[in-house]
């Protein structure tokens, strides 16, 4: 089966009656870097407004004031180097509404997972390569943790091991985009995987490349590329397409699969992620991946239920 | 076809008779980081003094002096943080002898083979990811390159492509073990290999260990790893066992392959590497590889011709 490419209002006015769920990819679909992709902030708007009008259809009018329930938007991003609380004023800078609640981010994801999945002992810590969002997660879920953004361990000085102490207390590693990334952290991350016994590999999520502002940059899994090849041994994936993205949100958030939609711009993370959560799939091509990847002469096999250039184009439905 | 476990006098003996050209690996063979292994010298010194001896049983004396014949020596190292002269250095500190001749290094191998095979433009130059060994071979060969040692590239600083200038000059991007790996390194070099058509990327190695004095640490292949990933692309290898590094002896030294012997600790580079150039091998169980992985329950595929436990062994010969 083939993608569905929108074009007409009506089709846009049908795709946005269908769902009452939106899950938002937000770099590459709502803005590359600091730039704000024009119309986004029309479409969410529209979205958030649209749920009570629909309800308005049909529910007997006496019902209204039960049951009326606004569209759900959610943003699930892979970007693990901010918290969802510095990621709420990224959404502020950039004038796009959204609250901490609705943000889901792969470095929550990872404190989540390390805290309530894997349940560390409260004695034992982290090894964090990875940015000061991905600590500030580890920290409100009481998870300890070394390395990060710790001055020492932030320097290109040559590393050995003569004066490298093991820390028999570190139970995992944990891996982010980390552009302060360098061979004293790899390095110490490897002792920790080859030397302390059951130490867990973990990487907020697997993107091969990050959507700057200006162009496209390595991403978190570039980071974690240098243990995964070192070690010969892949880490535990917490971001999309990873299922453990959705638990997250499936631990906060009702949502019927049926009337959901994945909105992302990456077909080997937004859309696989909805798909293996059973939802419904937007692709823009706004982002990473061409139009020539869809109907190209080798498209890829993953293969999203919908197909759009912009998350504007659904603008035309408020217009 | 399983490996021969060399134990007796005897069986050293008729090794060391059978072979005249001596490949070596260094690191975990000769010596761990700085610490030389123990007997070492000895051997090596017993191979270069047995080469005469040996010659005057099978030859008429009268035909003595014209072909004469010394037992060759060779080491073949990955190591590409030095240049052949600097290595001849390290051998020179730990007392081993060698000439630069006798020498041949990733580094080196990947200059001749920007310069000799790839036949690079003088006009054009190469990103560099590594220390400098590399930049010394390269320079040697006449290769321009950037990137590298210059400060400027040796940050933690963080990196943005507003403020960077793409060098259309680039041709290539070589990738070795860098110690002071970084992500201005990893993202310069990314844009020089998307961005620029037809930009070549060559790892020095792909060794995923490097074995430091005090314990492993992330090797050559674990640097190239991230661009690798980030790219979805594998890079062209030029050290063992790479076909590449065997043709770079081949110009330069006439061996008989059938004469010939490569000692190696690592099978999946050593013994892979003699056994691709169709030379004899020996596994030194002195560094990267258990004795389990040739002889436990699940052997390696990879079967060397000998094993013994170090290349000290071979020093009963001289006793």
């Amino acid at each position: 089966m083939s993608a569905i490419h929108l074009s007409s209002p009506e089709e846009y006015t049908r795709l946005i009656d269908q769902y009452d769920t939106w899950m938002f990819d937000c770099d590459g679909v709502l803005w590359h870097g600091d730039r704000l992709i024009p119309g986004a902030i029309e479409v969410l708007s529209l979205l958030r407004e649209k749920s009570t009008y629909l309800q308005l259809f049909s529910i007997p009018i006496r019902r209204l004031n039960k049951i009326k329930q606004e569209k759900k938007v959610i943003f699930v991003t892979n970007n693990a180097t901010k918290s969802r609380k510095s990621y709420k004023g990224k959404f502020d800078n950039l004038g796009v509404e959204a609250s901490v609640d609705e943000i889901y981010g792969s470095a929550y994801a990872a404190a989540v997972y390390i805290s309530s999945v894997m349940k560390l002992p409260k004695d034992k810590k982290v090894y964090v390569i990875g940015q000061s969002g991905l600590e500030e997660e580890l920290r409100d879920e009481g998870v300890s943790f070394i390395g990060g953004t710790d001055p020492a361990d932030c320097t290109i000085a040559p590393f050995s091991l003569e004066t490298f102490t093991l820390d028999p207390d570190v139970g995992a590693v944990v891996c982010g985009l980390d552009t302060a990334i360098n061979y004293t952290k790899l390095s110490k991350a490897f002792q920790y995987l080859t030397r302390n016994p059951g130490c867990q590999f973990i990487a907020t999520n697997e993107d091969s490349t990050y959507p700057a502002a200006h162009g496209l940059l390595p991403g978190a899994g570039a980071i974690s590329a240098p243990l995964r090849y070192a070690l010969g041994k892949d880490p535990i994936a917490i971001g999309k397409p990873a299922k453990t993205m959705l638990d997250c949100i499936k631990a906060k958030v009702h949502f019927d699969p049926k009337r959901t939609i994945m909105v992302g711009d990456r077909l080997n993370t937004d859309i696989l992620f909805g798909q293996a959560g059973g939802v419904s799939t937007l692709l823009v091509l706004s982002g990473i991946t061409l139009a020539s990847e869809i109907s190209g002469p080798n498209p890829s096999p993953i293969v999203p239920d919908y197909v759009t250039s912009s998350i504007a184009d659904l603008a035309v439905v408020g217009k």
